[in-house]
Order: C-alpha cells, then structure tokens, then sequence
C-alpha cells in the first residue's frame, strides 16, 4: 500500500513523493490522486520530486498522465522540483513530456496555480 | 428517441445526461443541442455526465465534437462532473480531449461560463 501524503494548500493538492515507489503504487496513486481532486475540489495538483535521483520512464509517462487526468477533472498539475540530472536523463531517453508543467519549487509550483490563496479568480468581484 | 432533457439556466444549456446512450441517441443528442443553442440563443453549454460510469471512446469523441459545433455557434461547452475512474480510463485510452473544457460541478461550470448573469466576464476590471 502506498503511502504518498496528500496536503490541501488553499485547494492545491502537494503530493511529496518521499521514495521510489513501485510500479503498483504509481498506478494507486493516480487513481488517489483523481478522487483526492474530485472530494477536496481542489484546483491545482503540487507533485514534489525533488528527492527523487531517478525518474524512469514509467513514472515519467504516469507523470503525464496524472496530469492529463486532472486536467480532465478541471485541475492542472504542476511537477515540482525536478533535478537537473533528472531533467537531462529523461531529455535523453526522448521523455520530454508534452503539456506537463514544471515549477522549481513548491513555492514556484504554488504561484503558478494562481497564489494558493484560496481563491480562483477568473473575473472581476 | 432520446430524452436527454435541456434546461436553460440564463442562457447555458444544461444537458443532464441519466443513462448510458446508444450510439444513436449520441448522434441525435450533438444535433438536439445544437439546435437549442441556435433556438434558445445560449452562449454555454453545460453536459453533466456525473451518473456515468464509463465514458467510451465513441461518447468522449462525441463530446468532443459537441464542444467543437457549439463553439462554432458562438457557445461555449464545459464537461462537468467526470468521475476520477472516468479521466483515468480516457487517459489510459489517450482520449485527452484538447480544447475540451471541464468543470467538478455543474457550479462550477455556470462560473466558469461566467456567474449564469448573462455577462461573459474574461478579464480583471
């Protein structure tokens, strides 16, 4: 059983990923990760990376799917704290994933999705 | 025949969908809404498929092209109420819909389409 800490940030999802996980528990996660969306309502998804030597390709492409099934469920997703060894590695292997945003830090990651302020301003109050 | 009803809230169509549909009534579903949105003069449309279960490739290419017609009819489309099993089946299938708008809630949906006040509101005053 995984056990990925999800943290609402003012409706932003921070999921730190604390270890190399299993292939299993990459595919529970997404799915937690899409209920977790769904239940909090929550707008943006934080999925820290920054302990991570290694991204292989399977957690590369469930990267980009996570962030392709959030977007369907009206949340973006924001990678987070990608090494530079990490980054050159998957340019390498061609995994330049397409549509997946990436932010230095948590910090970066939350002022992407708009302030992580609690509110979602699409217009004028 | 199908008998999807369409409700107008202040000029968003909002198309609740209650069962799985046949093929067919798919098909007669695009024209119905396309229709009202000419008729009924709105400017978004809403499709709430949150009892479904399963999204196949047929219905999500559907409303795809829904969102596509209503677009050119001077309407917006928002999807709203997907399960998270459903994003994860379209993008485990690589049915990621782009252009294709969503929303959690039918709520959701009116503020994205602009308050359900009549006023399409895009930008910070």
């Amino acid at each position: 059983m995984v056990q990925v800490p999800i943290i609402n940030i003012h409706g932003v999802l921070l999921v730190t990923i604390q270890d190399e996980l299993l292939d299993d528990s990459v595919s529970e996660l997404q799915q937690h990760i899409g209920e977790q969306v769904v239940e909090q309502h929550a707008r943006g998804v934080l999925i820290d990376i920054s302990v991570l030597d290694v991204v292989d390709s399977f957690l590369a492409r469930t990267l980009h799917d996570i962030a392709a099934t959030t977007s369907l469920l009206a949340a973006q997703t924001v990678v987070v704290g990608m090494r530079p060894a990490v980054a050159i590695t998957l340019v390498e292997l061609g995994l330049v994933l397409p549509g997946l945003r990436t932010a230095l830090s948590v910090e970066d990651g939350l002022e992407l999705l708009g302030r992580g302020n609690g509110t979602v301003r699409t217009g004028p109050r």
